[in-house]
C-alpha cells in the first residue's frame, strides 16, 4: 500500500530539495502519479482520498518554489513540499464541498488563514481531500463523495472526519495534509490509518476560512507519516508561537507520564498502547463524562450553524447527518451552559494532573477501524465510541498527538499523548523516544 | 398612602442629619412606626412589603451612624439613611428567603457585595423585602410570602420582582431600597408604584451574594422616591466608577432624545409618556425581537441554576414558577447561542442610535398595574408583556432609569430613559429637567 512518500520524512524531502536530489516539480509529479495509479483501482475499492485536484495551480506553485530555492530564497522546511487540504478548508479558486450536496458547485473566494500560512511557508497545495459530511462524524464513510477507504483494508473505514487527508498521507500520495479536529477528526483517521496526527492547543492555528462545526471545539491540525513530520509542519506554520516548555525530567524514563486507562475499550488495543508506557502510573479521569460535555457543546453549536439549512433543504443532507442534526436541535440550552461549568471543573482537575506529570498517555481509539457502513453495535450509528478518547482534549483545548503504536489483527493502533498548552514540544520529543517507534 | 419618607428626598435627609434636625436613630424609628402601622391593615389588604425586619441590628447601626457623625466621621450621602434590601440579596445573619419554600429557614453567612458597599457608605439596613419567587417573574404576586400589594390600589399588583423594595419606598416606609433587575425587575415595580428605579450598566454593581436568575442579564439596582435619590445612592455605592459623560447638547431642549415607539401598548400610557418628549424624533427598534432574545437567554440560564431543585423537589415551587421552569428546560441550546449572535447585531444598531442621540425615551410599561393574580389576557400568565419595554436594556447591558411620568386612571405611569454605558449622569440630568417632574 505504500506510495512514493511512504517512509520519506519531511526532513528527508527538505534535504533532497536543497541538495538538488529532488525538485518541487518532481515531488509533485510523484503526487499526481500515485493519485492517477490509485484511480485505476476498481471503482468500489477506490481509496477516494481526493475530491478535487489543482494540477495547474500546483504545477505553477511548484515551479515558483523551485525558482525561489534556486535563487537562494528558502522559506523553510515546507518549501516545495506538496500538501493536501481537507475539503472544509477554503482554497481560493477551488471548490469547498464539505462532503455535502448543500455545497455542490461552491467555489471559495479566498484562502483560509491556515492555507495562507501554508503558502507563506512555501508549501505546494495539490488539492482537496474527502471529509465526513460537514465534518460532523468520525467514521469518514458519510459523504456525498462516497466513503473514504482505509488503505490497510479497503472494506474498512478510514475514520474521519479528516478522512481523505489521513488516507492521502497513509497511502504515500502526499507527505503532509491539513485537517480539522473538533472531537478527534485529525487523530481518529491518523490512528485508524497508521500515521501521525496532531491537534494543537485551541486557537493557535486560526480557523478563519474553515467551515465551522462547533466553534468552541474546532481546531486545525496536521497529518504526516510521523510525529516528526507533524512537529516540522506545526512549527513551520505557527512560527515561534509555542511557549518554551519546561524540560522533560531526563532522569525518569520517557519523562513523567501518567497512563489514563480507558474503560470499555478493545483490550488488545489497550494492551498494545500500554506496552509503550509500562512504568507510567495510572491516573483516573472520567472520559465518558467529558464526552457528555463534548456532545452538549458540539450539538448545540453545530445545530445553530445548520438551523436554516435544516429548515429549508433537509433533503440535501445525507440521512445520518440529518438525523444527527435533528437530534442535536433538541439538546436543551441549560445543558449547554452546564457543560461549560463542568468543563471548568475538569480543566482544574487535569491542570492538577499536568502539574504532576509532563504527559498523559492513552490509546487514541477504543478499537481498530470498523467496516464501512457498520451502523450497529458499539461503533454504530453516530458512533459516539469513535470520539471517546479524543474529544476530552478538544473540550479542554489541550495539545494532543496520535502516533502509530503497532497493530492489532493487522490493523493500525494509535497512541495518544496529551500535555499542557505551550508544552507541545514534549509531545514530539516523547514520540521520538518511544521504543516501538524508534526501534 | 404617604409615609414619613414620602416627599423627603435623600438630599433633605442628609441635610437634616447633619444639621441635627434628624438622627439616624430617629429616622429608623419612623421606619418601624410606618411598618407597624401598616401591619394593622386588614390581613388581605396588607402591602406585605417586608418579609424580615432586623430591628436590633438596625438600631445598633443607626446608633453607630449617629456616633460617627457626632465625632466628625461622615461617610457621605447615605450615612445614617435607612435602606431596605430585596430578599434574594444576602445580609449576614438574616434569612434570605427568595420568596420560595425552597429556602425556608435559610440564613445568610455573609453580606452580598452590594450590601457591604451600602454599609461602607453608612447606610442602615432595616430588613428584607418581598420578591417574586426566585425573582423569576415581573408581577410580584407569586411568592411563598403572598402577593406584594400596590399602595395606589391594593387589589393591584406591585410589579416585580423587586416588589417589596418598590412598595416600601412608594409607601414612604424607607427612602431607599436595593433591588435586582434581570428583565426589568427594578423598573417594573418602580413604574407601577410611582417611584424611580435605576438599573446601572451591566457589571457596575457586583452581583456576588445575590441569588442568580440569569447571570448574563442580572443587575443590582436602586429604588428611591425620585431620580435624584437614585443618582445619590448610585454614586454613593459605585464611587467614581462612572465615566465622565459627554455633556448634553444644551441648545436642544432636553438634549438629543430619540423616542422609541412601543407597539401594542396601552395608548393612554404611551400618550402620557410621549407628552414629556414632544419634540423627540421617533426611531424604530424591534423591542419584541429583543424580548425573544431575552427569553432565550434568561430561560436557559435560569433552568441551569434550578435543574437539581426541579428534579428533586418540584413541589416546593409555586405552580406558576414550576411551570415557567419546565417550559424553560425545553429551550434548545442552539437558540441560546443564536440569541448572543442576534444580541451582538442589536448592540451595533443601538450603538449607532446612541451615536446620534444622548438618550432614548419610551414608557417603562405597556400598561398600568393589572389586578393581582390576573392570569389571562395580554398581562396574563408568565406575563411576557410585563418585560416588553424593559428587558432590551438588560440584553444590551445599558443603563436605564424609570421615573414617574403621571397617571392613567389614577395609576402611576413610568417614563424610561436609556443611554450609553458610562453616561449615566445624562439620565439623572434629564429626569431632573422633565416638565412634569419639576413642575
Amino acid at each position: 500500500m505504500g506510495g512514493f512518500f511512504t517512509g520519506r520524512t519531511l526532513a528527508d524531502l527538505g534535504r533532497d530539495l536543497r541538495s538538488g536530489d529532488a525538485s518541487a516539480a518532481g515531488l509533485l509529479a510523484h503526487v499526481f502519479a500515485s493519485i492517477d495509479a490509485e484511480a485505476d483501482a476498481e471503482a468500489d475499492a477506490e481509496l477516494n482520498a481526493f475530491v478535487t485536484l489543482d494540477r495547474e495551480g500546483a504545477e505553477a506553485a511548484a515551479k515558483w518554489a523551485d525558482q525561489e530555492l534556486a535563487s537562494g530564497i528558502d522559506r523553510g522546511p515546507l518549501h516545495g513540499v506538496p500538501v493536501a487540504v481537507k475539503d472544509i478548508i477554503d482554497v481560493a479558486g477551488l471548490p469547498t464541498g464539505m462532503g455535502s450536496a448543500h455545497f455542490t458547485g461552491h467555489v471559495a473566494d479566498a484562502d483560509a488563514a491556515c492555507v495562507t500560512m501554508l503558502r507563506d511557508a512555501g508549501a505546494v497545495i495539490v488539492g482537496k481531500t474527502g471529509t465526513h459530511e460537514f465534518a460532523y462524524g468520525g467514521s469518514g464513510d458519510v459523504s456525498v463523495n462516497g466513503p473514504v477507504r482505509n488503505p490497510h483494508d479497503r472494506e474498512r473505514m478510514s475514520g474521519g472526519s479528516s478522512s481523505g487527508s489521513a488516507v492521502a498521507v497513509a497511502a504515500g500520495m502526499v507527505p503532509l495534509a491539513l485537517g480539522t479536529d473538533t472531537g478527534g477528526s485529525v487523530r481518529i483517521p491518523a490512528a485508524f490509518c497508521g500515521i501521525a496526527g496532531f491537534k494543537p492547543p485551541y486557537g493557535v492555528i486560526p480557523t478563519d476560512g474553515v467551515f465551522p462545526l462547533s466553534p468552541t471545539l474546532d481546531h486545525v491540525g496536521v497529518l504526516a507519516g510521523s510525529a516528526d513530520g507533524c512537529r516540522i509542519a506545526y512549527h513551520a506554520l505557527v512560527g515561534p508561537a509555542e511557549a518554551v516548555p519546561s524540560p522533560v525530567d531526563e532522569s525518569v524514563p520517557h519523562g513523567r507520564v501518567a497512563w489514563i486507562e480507558p474503560e470499555s475499550a478493545d483490550p488488545d488495543v489497550v494492551r498494545t498502547v500500554r506496552a509503550l508506557f509500562p512504568d507510567a502510573p495510572a491516573e483516573p479521569l472520567d472520559l465518558f463524562e467529558l464526552r457528555r460535555i463534548f456532545r452538549a457543546i458540539q450539538d448545540c453549536e453545530a445545530y445553530e450553524i445548520h438551523a436554516e439549512r435544516v429548515a429549508e433543504a433537509p433533503e440535501r443532507y445525507l440521512p445520518p447527518t440529518l438525523e444527527r442534526l435533528e437530534q442535536a436541535a433538541r439538546t436543551p440550552g441549560w445543558r449547554y451552559i452546564r457543560a461549560f461549568r463542568e468543563r471548568d471543573a475538569f480543566a482544574q482537575r487535569v491542570a492538577g494532573l499536568l502539574d504532576r506529570y509532563d504527559l498523559l498517555a492513552l490509546p487514541t481509539m477504543m478499537m481498530t477501524a470498523p467496516k464501512i457502513g457498520e451502523t450497529e453495535g458499539p461503533f454504530g450509528r453516530h458512533a459516539p465510541a469513535l470520539v471517546s478518547l479524543t474529544c476530552a482534549w478538544n473540550v479542554l483545548g489541550l495539545p494532543a498527538l496520535s502516533v502509530p503504536a503497532g497493530t492489532v489483527g493487522g490493523l493500525p493502533v494509535g497512541a495518544q499523548l496529551v500535555t499542557r498548552r505551550g508544552a507541545e514540544s514534549l509531545l514530539f520529543d516523547m514520540a521520538g523516544r518511544l521504543p516501538s517507534l524508534t526501534g
